[in-house]
């Protein structure tokens, strides 16, 4: 069993919508999951967490403010403890499918992965063959094209779901083998 | 008037395809170009080049090993020397749309992106406005799904070739109001 | 002459010198600059803008939250209407010498420059022969180790400052070549 | 115990060298390490392995070309054929201190971090508290100046190579927990 914390910053519902699914996932394999707005996310329930997932909105070819404000001012001091250090760590995202290209989803990925990688934590891709992915993601992380082509809200598809659902799943596998388990070199 | 450069690698053609419609573009404005794959651009290609263009397929989430031969191999010479500091550097890429997300697109121009800025070169991003955007590509550069969601081949389509020839315009715009005119601080 | 906006998020202040400085780089080369600190820049100072720059602090590998509110509340509005497109972009950061790898400086680059490109402006690197480079940033942009390998504050040194000034100077000049005359397919 | 595959490319010996460490210190952790150069290693070399490990030279901002080469022309196959899902995957990289702010080493590690995200692998990271990493490396993988300010030779020091025996070592305790435990949804 394992503790999974998916924080998120959504405008419209959708990318919140996202993080239950992934909840959902978690929970399939057995995790315990608290999901929380990035206004709201402390401290302590990062030092609960044997996972954490952030996920986004694309704005602007980056996450959304919010989480980086959460990052700046919440767990840039526990990575000065190096408290989350050995944890697992994973990213979702949501946008558009204006440009038929990512829309910037790659870059917005990465920026959270990479304070997540700060952090210490064991990083759980997004695998080719998960069922859904056909439609919902790149190997960082589940994505839904939330909007279409001309930037309307169209919300998650049943295909970006399922992938969500399973990136979820996965990430507590993981937990699950390492938590508690892991002590990197000090 | 100006001098174009465009450098391309290719498995099936579409690439080179998507390659002559940027030199068609940069045509449309007045620009010389000439277009060459990978393998056979040379350093004196390079230095009659007021522009360059590289275009490659996404390739694991990166650029044709073509592409980064020739970078380590023939461009870097040029780098040592600042051979090609102030000139202008633009790129475009192509993928499939296996996942909806981009499959590694931006990635993939950010390290060809990545050796021009190391060549000092003014990089032409690719506006939202751009006709064929909706269809074609990133902020960073042109993009044709040349193959389909589930990675047959497809082909560009004519809003992305259309996107590829604005961005080919775009490029030579940038090229003729700063070649020879530029010269960065020594 | 051009219109320079010189934007930053500061913690100590050694972020804002460095916008100052890049600033007066800039006035060299004639042009009219305007630093303003993200919290208090608003749309109308990036609408008299021929060129912009970012400049933030490295923090958890990317830029500064303030930054990250800016744009997607500020100059998101700007991007709906393409009101920059064709104007010119450039960015610098500030950081730590710990783990002497840069520190998490090119994503957090990476990171504004993309914010930029999507503004369709075309970008400005940091080519290797400017003055001051050796000790003072990397291909996207100038960047300053404020503090030392122990995380203890030591402000930018002479060479990053100089560094700094040549890479205003060189975003004026772009600017000076472009300012009113680039504009980009529509 | 678990079976870790080094893989580098080198140009005058420092990236081997940094392989060869790295895998002394998976060996410390009781892993079976097989180190090989990019030109040798083998799809059977990566179907052996319970981590893949790549390190590589920072050139023009990316991996070495051979590195680019292997990954397209050897793992593509096995990415097909999700061959390498739920193995564990990690980066080191080497280069100069020119510039002071890591001289293109975050890009260069993502871009192989990144084709192993694509095989489905998880990712070990680099954190903080690893002894070494004071001069040692970022977020992403350990990272040696072979090269000084100047780009003259000095090869890795002893701050580096212990940062990077640790990294070895971290990794192999990832392989030992889940090696042949770790199935991803399908």
């Amino acid at each position: 069993m394992s503790n999974v914390l998916v924080v998120y910053a959504t405008d419209y519902g959708s990318t919140k919508k996202m993080a239950e699914v992934i909840a959902a996932g978690a929970q399939d394999e057995g995790a315990v999951v608290v999901v929380k707005a990035a206004e709201e996310a402390t401290a302590e329930d990062f030092l609960a967490a044997d996972a954490v997932v952030f996920g986004s909105p694309v704005h602007m070819g980056g996450p959304d403010w919010r989480i980086k404000k959460l990052i700046d001012t919440v767990t840039s001091g526990l990575w000065m403890k190096d408290a989350l250090s050995g944890r697992v760590g994973a990213i979702f995202a949501t946008g558009s499918n204006f440009g038929g290209a990512g829309g910037g989803a790659e870059l917005t990925m990465l920026s959270m992965m990479n304070n997540l990688a700060e952090l210490g934590m064991v990083l759980v891709p997004f695998p080719k063959h998960t069922p859904g992915y056909r439609d919902g993601g790149l190997q960082w992380g589940a994505y839904a094209q939330t909007h279409d082509k001309d930037m309307q809200p169209q919300g998650a598809n049943e295909a970006q779901l399922a992938a969500a659902r399973h990136h979820g799943a996965n990430i507590a596998k993981v937990a699950a083998l390492t938590a508690g388990k892991l002590s990197f070199a000090k």
